[in-house]
C-alpha cells in the first residue's frame, strides 16, 4: 500500500491516489507522508479533505510538521491549527522552531494566546501537559433532555463526549455523568439527580504517572483535572495515557540499562546526543567498578600462588550479577505496577533469602561436581568456587530484592538500583568472599 | 480509610460501615476486602448493593473470589456471576477450583454453557481470550433514531455503548459507527449512510500484543474480533488492552534480567516457583560463562607473568556488559514499539559503530590519564587496558544493536538479546582482545 501510494504520487497520478487515500486511516497516511520529500508531502497533503487532513497533521513527526508548516500559506496553516485539538495543538507548539510558533500565534486572539501560553507552561510530565481543553460542561440544574441537547450541540469540537462534567457558575466541579447514564436516564430527571459526586479528579501538577496509575485501577475512560480551587480546567483522555505508560515503561527500561533518559527517538536521534546519554553512568560504573580491582591487588599474592583461580572469576562475577538483576527486576517491577508496597520490605528480604539459597545450593552443587570430575580441577578449587557462588547468590539476591526499595524509600527512582549498578557492588562481594574462602581452605589444606 | 473500615467491621459497627463503603469506588472495597479473613470479607461484601457487590467481585484477588464463592450460597454466586462482564467471568471461571466451576456451570442454560466451553478454549494470550460478547449491534437497515432507541434499551447490560457494530443477518460485520456519530446524524438518515466501513478489526486468533499495538496507533476505545469468515464474534475494550501493555511489559523486563517470565505476583509467587524461574538462565549463562574461563586458562602465562593485569579484568568485563545492554535495551525497546523495523538493520550497525567509537575512546582516554598517573602503572599497562576498552565497547554495542534484530528476523523474542546473553559474549571478547593486546605490547616493549 504505502510503495503503491508514493509511486501514484511520484508519477502525478492525482485522482487514482485521491482515491486510494480516502480508504485510508490517517496514521497510515501520515506514516507514509513522513517517508516522503517536501514536495511529494505537500502534494499528498493537499489531497485530504480538510477533517482528514487536520487529523493526519496531527499524526505527522514532529519535523514533518515543520517542514509543512513552512511550505504551506499562512491561511491554510492557520486553518489546520485551529482545527487541531487542544492538546494536539500544544504538542505541536511546544516543538515548533520560533519562526513557525510566532507565525501562528500572530493569528489567535488575545484570550487564546493568553491560555496557549499557560498550556505551554505546566511543567513536562504534568497533568495539565496532556489534558485537553475540550470536553462537555454541564449545569446541574439543567434537566436530562437539555443537557443531551448540549452534548449534540457541542460534540463536535470535543475530544470525548462519553463523559460529561457538571461545573458550577465558578466552574467548581461538582459532578461526572457518563453519556451512558444520560442516555438510560429520563429525560424529565435533573442533571443533579442522575450524577456521580465521587469520582477522580487529578491536580494540575500531578504527575503524569500517577494519573496513569489511577487510570489503570478505576478502569477510567476520561479525567478531570482541577486547579487548587478545584476549578475544572482541563480533562486528559485514555488515548494520551496510553502513550504515558508506554513513555513511562521505556523511562524505566533505558535507567535499568543505565541510559540517561529521554523522549528522544533512536532512528533520529543524534550520535552525540545517544553517547552522552551512555557515557554517564559508563563512566561512573566503570569507575565503581576499580574497586574490584584494588580488591584483586589486595590479594594479589594468593592469586600469584594459584593462578588457576583466575578462570572461574568471570563466572562467580556474571552469575552474582545476573542473580542480583533478577531479584531487582521483580522488585523494581513490582513497585512500578503497585503490587510491592515499601511495607513489604521485610517480606522481600525473607522471600530473597530463601529464594537465593535454594538456587544457590543447586548451582553451587552443580559447580562443585563440574569442576571436580569435567575440568578435573583439585577438591580445594571446586569447594572455594562453589562456597563462594552459593555465598555471591545469596548476597546479590538479597541487595537485589532490597536496593530498589530503600532508593523508593528516599525517594529516588528505584528503576536506577538495577542490574549494572547491583553488578558492581556484587562484584566486590564475590571477590573478598572468592579470595577469603581460597586463602582459608587453601591455607588450611596445603 | 482502609484501617478505618476494618476496624468498624471488628466491631460490628454495621450501619456506619454501610455509609462508609457507598462513598468508596468498588476496586477501593476489593482491595480492603482481599486483606480481611473469610468471616469478616463475607460481612462487609453482604453490606454492599448488588450492583457494587459484581463490580467489586470482578475486582477481588483470585484467591479471595474462590473463598467468597464457597462461603456464600448457590443463589447469591449464581446472580454475582450472571451480572457480571462475559469476560470477567471467563477470566473468573479460568482461574477457579474444578468444584467451583462445576457449581456455577450447573445453573447455566445449554448455550450459555456452550458458549463458555468456547471461551475458555481460546489459548491465552489471543484476542479471544480476553474479548467480551456484551457489545451493542445494529443493522445497517435501521435508521439513526431506531438505532438509538435500539441502543438505549440494550444498554444497560453492555461493556461499552460507545462504538456499535454493524452486522448483518449472518453476523457479517458491515461497519462500525461511534455513538457520538448517531448522536450527532439526522435521525432519519440509514446507518448504513453514517456508519464507517474503513474500520480496524483483529481476528479471534490475533495476538494480544499486535492488538495492543492497534489500539495505541489508532487510538481506538475499543475493536471488533471476527473470525474467518468475518463474522463478529466479540469486541475488546481499551480497559483489557491497559492491561495487555502492561503484561507484555513486564515480561518484557523479566525476559530481559533472565528470568523465565509468568503472570504470578511476586510476593503470592512460592519460593520453589521463583526459583525455578530463575534458574533456568542461571545455569545456562553460568556455564556459557566457563568460557571466558578457558580463554584465561589459556593466556595463563601471561597472566602469570603479569598478575596485575589480573585486576583490570572487572572494569573491563562490566563496562563491556553495560556497553553492551545499553545498546540491546535501546534496539529492544525500539523494536517493542515499532519505531526500529527490521529493515532499519544498517542504520542501526553504523550508528552504534559511531557512537561506539565516541563513547569507547573517551573511556579509554579517561582509563589511560587514570591507570598511569593516579594508579602509577606502566604505561604498557595503561595502553593494554585502554585499547582493549575501546575494542571492548565497540564491539559489545555492535552486538548489542545487531542481536535482538537478528533475532527478531528470526522470529525469537528479541528481549531475549538483553544484557545477561551479551554479557557473557562480550566477557570472552573482552578476555581475547585483552590477553593479545597484553602479549603483544609487553612482549614487544620488554
Amino acid at each position: 500500500m504505502t510503495r503503491e501510494l508514493m509511486e501514484l504520487i511520484d508519477n502525478r497520478k492525482i485522482s487514482i491516489a485521491k482515491d486510494q487515500l480516502k480508504k485510508m486511516q490517517a496514521v497510515d497516511i501520515a506514516e507514509i507522508i513522513n517517508e516522503m520529500d517536501g514536495k511529494n508531502s505537500l502534494l499528498t497533503f493537499r489531497l485530504l479533505s480538510k477533517e482528514v487532513a487536520t487529523e493526519t497533521f496531527s499524526y505527522l513527526s514532529r519535523d514533518k510538521q515543520a517542514e509543512l508548516s513552512i511550505l504551506i500559506n499562512e491561511n491554510e496553516l492557520k486553518d489546520i491549527i485551529e482545527d487541531l485539538h487542544f492538546d494536539d495543538m500544544i504538542d505541536y507548539l511546544e516543538e515548533m522552531p520560533a519562526n513557525v510558533v510566532k507565525k501562528i500565534l500572530k493569528n489567535t486572539s488575545d484570550v487564546e494566546r493568553k491560555l496557549i501560553n499557560q498550556f505551554l507552561n505546566y511543567p513536562d510530565n504534568s497533568a495539565g501537559s496532556i489534558m485537553t481543553i475540550e470536553y462537555v460542561d454541564l449545569k446541574a440544574g439543567m434537566t436530562v433532555g437539555e443537557a443531551l441537547k448540549h452534548v449534540r450541540k457541542t460534540a463536535p469540537d470535543k475530544e470525548t463526549i462519553y463523559t460529561c462534567y457538571v461545573i458550577d457558575s465558578t466552574r467548581i466541579l461538582e459532578g461526572i455523568i457518563s453519556l451512558k447514564s444520560l442516555v438510560l436516564a429520563d429525560p424529565q430527571k435533573k442533571v443533579k439527580d442522575v450524577m456521580k459526586t465521587n469520582f477522580i479528579s487529578v491536580n494540575t501538577y500531578s504527575d503524569q504517572e500517577e494519573v496513569a496509575a489511577l487510570f489503570k485501577k478505576y478502569d477510567l475512560l476520561s479525567v478531570p483535572v482541577v486547579d487548587q480551587e478545584n476549578r475544572l480546567v482541563g480533562i486528559i483522555t485514555i488515548d494520551d495515557i496510553v502513550d504515558v505508560i508506554d513513555e513511562e515503561n521505556t523511562e524505566d527500561f533505558h535507567k535499568m540499562a543505565a541510559i540517561q533518559p529521554s523522549d528522544e527517538l533512536y532512528l533520529s536521534a543524534s550520535i552525540f546526543s545517544l553517547a552522552r546519554k551512555r557515557i554517564q553512568w559508563l563512566l561512573i560504573l566503570m569507575v565503581s567498578a576499580t574497586i574490584s580491582g584494588y580488591i584483586i591487588r589486595k590479594y594479589e599474592a594468593v592469586l600469584q600462588s594459584m593462578v588457576v583461580l583466575a578462570a572461574f572469576m568471570p563466572m562467580l562475577m556474571d552469575t552474582g550479577g545476573n542473580a542480583g538483576s533478577q531479584s531487582s527486576t521483580l522488585v523494581i517491577r513490582g513497585l512500578a505496577l503497585g503490587e510491592i508496597k515499601l511495607k513489604d520490605f521485610l517480606k522481600v528480604i525473607w522471600k530473597e533469602i530463601r529464594v537465593s539459597l535454594l538456587v544457590g545450593t543447586a548451582l553451587g552443587l552443580i559447580n562443585f561436581i563440574r569442576i571436580l570430575y569435567i575440568e578435573s580441577s583439585s577438591i580445594q578449587v571446586a569447594l572455594t568456587v562453589s562456597i563462594t557462588l552459593v555465598v555471591t547468590i545469596v548476597v546479590a539476591k538479597v541487595l537485589g530484592g532490597i536496593l530498589p526499595l530503600i532508593a523508593k524509600s528516599l525517594k529516588i527512582d528505584p528503576a536506577i538500583m538495577a542490574s549494572p549498578l547491583i553488578t558492581t557492588i556484587v562484584d566486590a562481594a564475590a571477590l573478598i568472599t572468592y579470595f577469603r574462602t581460597a586463602s582459608w581452605i587453601i591455607g588450611m589444606s596445603f
